[in-house]
């Protein structure tokens, strides 16, 4: 296992920890108080912020749970920077969007909005799965839901995009970020797929556990922010259709795609979901289902072509290690989503509106713009993690809970 | 392990999926459009939706992961078909139940009561668990939808079935639907149970995870089609009464059978389901929760004597292989719902009805006919199955995930 | 392994459930009928009692599944003694409560109720963990259903506190009753944590899992029986901020304490909820977010800090076993919150009331009432347990699994 033992967390973690919440506490004391207005909304958005909230907590913890001997740092971690980024996300959009003066009014809406944000973070989090520790990915989260609250910021001041659509860039952001640094964290090492970077049966069972409950509740997360209900309608029949055609040619493209025709559980997990993402901008507005099943097939096949060119191409040109292939479950479904989401406003739009060109230019910009800035902070983030402050994991530590669990079972093995 | 390889699926499961998606994409495209008029009503059923859709997904997917080297086809083949054939359900009733000219309408009720036909197919795919390849699987499921739909027409349409009741007929369809295909299929290493039939203690705890899901969620699946307030309140409240009742029966009989007083988890999956799948056709009509209570009992006993006494006697007077013991779990404690609905219905409706005889001998030939359009179409179905052409496995290879999944861990053992 | 088998349950499990179900039937059957009233607020409620439900079967169940050899009877008994004390439950509570003549009269929100009074015998059946056998389980059960509702029955009416507030002392209650049987059940061999006490990965996830779906549904439990919409929304908001800091709290303190910097599992599942807890009482009235905030990051504090300190010396000291340390999860924290809500409750009514301190002293001697019952019944309750009667396991046999399954699986260990 070598000698060079892993960093204590020990001095940084829970002084970081402990500085951020008193921190927070601190901000909310002085500045935020409980909106009295919205409470019956509040209460009737309540089980589709469950939904979500499953999907963020529960859904990204195990879908990240693949690694034979990270299950603990998979879904522990994402339980620490979910808990984190959400309470400064809402600060975050606080301090960003609230116009009146006096102290901001949260409400559950806020904390839905705060959800749906730190998806980024967990999207991200995917990519350097394994190879970051705690404190490195707690500083990144902070960093990046500032910078994606910014972003969104931009989008909805000056480039009047919608809220919900300015949500839903969420993935792009959160995977182009992850990239940008993961391509600071590369290490030769990882050029080959070590053993422990394997799954094994049972943790690929527990992904498989998150898969499905991202699977199920997609709908949920594209439905939930829109008011109209006509629009949240078709959001929740238009994902349902596009997801369970991407999850049945997920089965079709991994067999097809495999020397030998077998299906390989790790395009299941990823194509199955393509779908949900491809549909997050223009789920409310797609008229006919018949489109948003063909949207999910496209889904599909990007996320499994993806998988299986780009992930050797990206590792060994770019030196990008991903290791929960967020690029193709996320980034590039979403960019196809991003992509159609212009196309059919051009298509439904046609006959009404003069300025056409120039509003399809703009939501262009708008989601080009998420992903320049998703990259150029995701650099400038990814150097500064590479400081030896960060008590940065050394390689042959990657991808193993013992760096930072205690095992009172070491000897029964896994 | 033999020496015989099983047949590679790679030029008949991508090409099926594929030409099936495209088909449904073609037929949603020409003959299908949004409902407009019932969205606020859609919405409403949402959180009940999800319900029935995690049942469905995450529920039976689990449950039937209990073989120790099964649990990716397990849950994996679950979706798949799930997806698959929710989307045909949603075509064929479309088609069989539509009555207006034009497009049909379609609307995520249709969604739901799609996902409740497909039911029938998870049903009978638990008694093939490990036998039938996903080629035979997403065949089978395409016939049982359609013949399961046929058969509920016929039971509206002529018969004058509510259509919560003809729904509800879906356990008895799929198990004998199921078990006849299982016929077909036999072979006779399966006479006596072998190691890779068997569970380890990690895939029983996987299996107990769905069974919970499946039993916490029962009630809103018996509830959920129930238009009346009253009724459907009574529907959650008997069925969660008949659920906890058979869970805790389950506990005192499986002890009760067993050698030296020990509970066997099998048990425990099967029988804790049975209240709910009995308390189906008559949840909403109990009017005393004792009555609720007694049923789920009597459910409970079914389902153990049935898995102690009958397993042995079907599979080898009959040869009828059941893997998940779908029999006792989902047919007859169907059976007996079905049968204690008559019952009821005579003693509730003794007073005011005239033609009570003849109304009771539509409700018994109701299910009857069920059961027997199940066991012919599956009847014809198997037969069909054992062709050549679906690259059926040989016995050596069953109950393996090995014959359709890419193992990257094959070495670290299960 | 010993040579002193554990003793056959054949003889007292069945008869016990049998007779219990039969007696519950008869009751219900002579005594309770549906309410005809508050349907539509039923099934308003429904969705909540449905996040109630899977707190109760399925996050305590897999929350107690950590020990390596256990998971069977963690998860089944949980199910076991839960559906047998809900029937219990909603049988004492209408006795007390129900204020009419005649038949008494149930709805859903009595089985939300029973679900919640249920929790204190989880809770108990926590500290007992591998200790109890199910005999013994179920007669606590339905000792301390019984002792609960006398609890709160005095609380409700003498002392005239609100149900909501009452139904919350669960958690303390549990904790004492089950701390005072588990001193009678103290053996010398427990004073060493022995090897089928540890977890491993494996049980820890599955314990992950469990302690994830109790933290995310937290919010309902502590909102479901609150009236006023302001009030609900803000049960619901306080506690999500109360338990996202409890849970990154959880991270910092666990690194902390511990030697090398490494994080515990074990403090993640009980730090983590301890702000869920510590809310109870003064969820709906706390008007600023950073009260929950401050109250979840001592809520975690204690729970860590009791874990390290108290844990030894209540074994060594006081002999009592506490497997799955439901003191510092559950009663701590509790204590804690009662505290807390007394301090909240003089602090906003400074003002507006003459009899302030009357007032306060009652809801001080509230909790400390309840208390007091809950150690006084669970004193009684684990001496009656010793008797011969019961069938206790040999503590070589504790912790295992064998003592109660059938196992068809024994060669290929775990």
């Amino acid at each position: 296992m070598g000698s060079d033992y892993p960093p204590s967390l020990r001095c940084g973690l829970p002084g970081l920890i402990l500085f951020l919440e008193t921190a927070f506490i601190l901000i909310f004391w002085f500045c935020f108080s409980n909106e009295h207005g919205r409470t019956s909304k509040d209460l009737e958005i309540y089980p589709a912020f469950q939904d979500v909230n499953v999907l963020v907590i529960f859904g990204f913890g195990f879908l990240l749970a693949f690694l034979k001997r990270y299950g603990f740092s998979s879904t522990g971690f994402n339980l620490l920077i979910a808990a984190l980024g959400v309470q400064w996300a809402v600060l975050v959009e606080g301090f960003l969007f609230s116009s009146s003066a006096g102290k901001m009014k949260i409400s559950l809406h806020s904390v839905l909005k705060a959800s749906i944000s730190v998806t980024a973070v967990l999207i991200s989090a995917g990519a350097l799965l394994g190879k970051a520790n705690p404190i490195q990915l707690i500083w990144m989260a902070m960093v990046e839901v500032a910078a994606f609250s910014t972003s969104r910021w931009i989008n909805v001041k000056f480039l009047k995009i919608e809220e919900h659509t300015s949500l839903m860039h969420v993935h792009i952001f959160g995977t182009y970020f992850g990239l940008a640094v993961s391509w600071w964290l590369y290490h030769s090492s990882l050029s080959e797929r070590v053993e422990k970077e394997k799954p094994n049966p049972i943790s690929d069972l527990f992904s498989m556990l998150g898969t499905l409950f991202l699977w199920m509740f997609w709908p949920s997360f594209n439905s939930v922010l829109i008011v109209d209900v006509m629009e949240k309608r078709n959001a929740v029949c238009n994902t349902y259709y596009a997801v369970a055609v991407s999850a049945a040619a997920a089965f079709a493209l991994s067999s097809l795609s495999s020397r030998n025709g077998k299906i390989r559980m790790i395009h299941i997990h990823h194509a199955a979901l393509a779908g949900g993402v491809a549909l997050g901008f223009s789920a409310p507005i797609i008229p006919h289902p018949w489109i948003a099943m063909i949207l999910g097939l496209l889904a599909s096949m990007v996320a499994v072509l993806g998988s299986h060119c780009l992930q050797t191409c990206l590792n060994s040109v770019f030196k990008i290690h991903d290791t929960c292939g967020v690029h193709y479950t996320f980034g590039l479904p979403g960019l196809l989503g991003a992509i159609v989401n212009v196309i059919l406003f051009v298509i439904i739009k046609w006959a009404s509106l003069s300025s056409l060109g120039y509003l399809a230019l703009i939501e262009v910009g708008a989601f080009m713009l998420t992903t320049a800035i998703g990259l150029g902070t995701g650099f400038i983030t990814g150097f500064i993690l590479t400081f030896k402050l960060w008590k940065t994991l050394p390689a042959s530590k990657y991808f193993d809970d013992q760096a930072y669990w205690e095992f009172p079972h070491l000897a029964c093995g896994f």
